[in-house]
């Protein structure tokens, strides 16, 4: 069932959600070859025909599980909220063989709802892609968004390997470097290097005065880009994270805290030791 | 003694400081012809003279005196901490009718520590060109740097009227959409849109711990870009502006609490407004 050329690891590929991820993802399929079809599966018809004629999907349906039922691999890009039910949804018609696996920023809750796929004739194996944007739909996708990033993948202990190697090789395909790691471990780190910063980044463009708007200038504009995510997608991600956030949390606002205490003791030397401490940290990120 | 041709409003206009705001300052008066030259001020001749060579500057000297000496217009962009001392250099050799001007980031202090140059021969009128980067050097000049952007000028209420005409004229000349305000209302609009930001993107980025540096995307990227700023220039703000910035990030924690409530009551209602109230103002950015 298996494509056998050697340039085609999978024979059809069907993604659930065709917005910038689901986008973007289909785009990289084709134009790295991954696949020979990409089913494309949504609610509007008319949004898919557009997502078609742009060339990021071959073919669309608006059930998930008459695309599974005919793919190899499925890959949900739905919210977060709904992708446990769109998994249970694609299993149901899914051939033997078919690997499942998903792209929300979440992966502790869903992993475990799902644990009983890890073996078996289709097997789920959680995934995130660090890749994305504040931008939402499939205009914005980008055949590269994926190239040189990271997709962390969280098989549990009980994983058929087999499964695992596969879906990995998915990811690795469209360009991704993979990594294990547990779904708890994942939630951990991610709510520090993205779901903390987005509550940080929310809350300062929250408290954007509007008479204060013209007085802003590239700086403010970068810090409070991500606030523009759409709010429905990352209530679902804070609140399925909402522990590993409010920790992560918890040491932002330790460093703030040293920052307001130097101020407040107007301490030159502290202030410039924490500056310089951030800008090594941050300049670190620009040679990965 | 001014230029008398209708396109050179300044026959000589004097940079003290050819960094990222000097040399592009220079580029952009030259590009423009808003003068007939160019005298960058610094410390160090090789590095002028190859600010020199990219065309940034005209000639330059070592001495702020020995240029303002020879200049219609001065405008000092060394760090906020220096400017006070750099005006009362170039004062002592102008000549009657040159203006003098900045582009530091903070008002309050150095306009009160001036407010008697606001009438008499040469005068001094703050400003602060709402342009810049995280990066610092001339090497990163853009002769469009301020075009479009916002400048805001601080004259005092006995200030000089012609002479606040002509800064703001150099200021326009440049690109620059002028806008006047109180060296105390600069501050407080600043420690909101640029200073506490600062903090916040700084705490942020210092807060990050090296083993999960590989698992930052854009998003982390552009929330925390700015604190790669210079520390000992940033401590200088946010030292002559500490009350103001303290403020302002009181008003960014009552924001962040109510993130924080929300996502400890699990209470997506809430969460999700708040989110959309971000998304809105930051929203509005993008259509000024």
């Amino acid at each position: 069932m298996n494509a056998s050329s050697s340039t085609c690891d999978f024979e059809t590929v069907a993604i659930a959600g065709v917005g910038l991820i689901g986008g973007s993802l289909g785009a990289a399929v084709k134009r790295r070859g991954l696949a020979r079809r990409v089913i494309g599966v949504g609610r509007h018809p008319g949004r898919l025909a557009e997502a078609q004629q742009r060339g990021l999907i071959d073919e669309f349906e608006r059930d998930v599980g008459r695309a599974a039922a005919r793919a190899d691999i499925v890959v949900i890009c739905t919210p977060v909220d709904q992708i446990v039910s769109h998994v249970r949804e694609a299993r149901r018609t899914a051939r033997p063989g078919t690997c499942l696996t998903d792209a929300g920023s979440v992966k502790g809750v869903l992993c475990t709802a799902l644990a009983d796929l890890a073996t078996g004739p289709c097997v789920f194996v959680g995934a995130h892609p660090l890749a994305g944007s504040e931008k939402s739909g499939f205009e914005y996708a980008q055949a590269e968004l994926f190239q040189g990033r990271t997709c962390v993948v969280t098989p549990l202990p009980e994983h058929d390997a087999d499964a695992v190697a596969r879906v990995e090789r998915f990811w690795s395909g469209v360009g991704m470097r993979v990594v294990r790691m547990s779904p708890q471990e994942h939630d951990a780190v991610l709510a520090c290097t993205s779901h903390a910063p987005h509550v940080v980044a929310a809350a300062l463009a929250a408290a954007l005065r509007d008479e204060h708007r013209a007085y802003t200038a590239t700086g403010f504009r970068d810090t409070t880009r991500i606030a523009s995510g759409d709010p429905t997608l990352w209530t679902g991600i804070l609140l399925q994270n909402a522990e590993a956030v409010l920790a992560a949390l918890d040491q932002v606002e330790q460093s703030w805290t040293a920052f307001r205490e130097a101020l407040q003791r107007h301490d030159a030397e502290a202030l410039k030791s924490l500056l310089q401490t951030a800008k090594h940290r941050r300049d670190a990120l620009n040679t990965p």
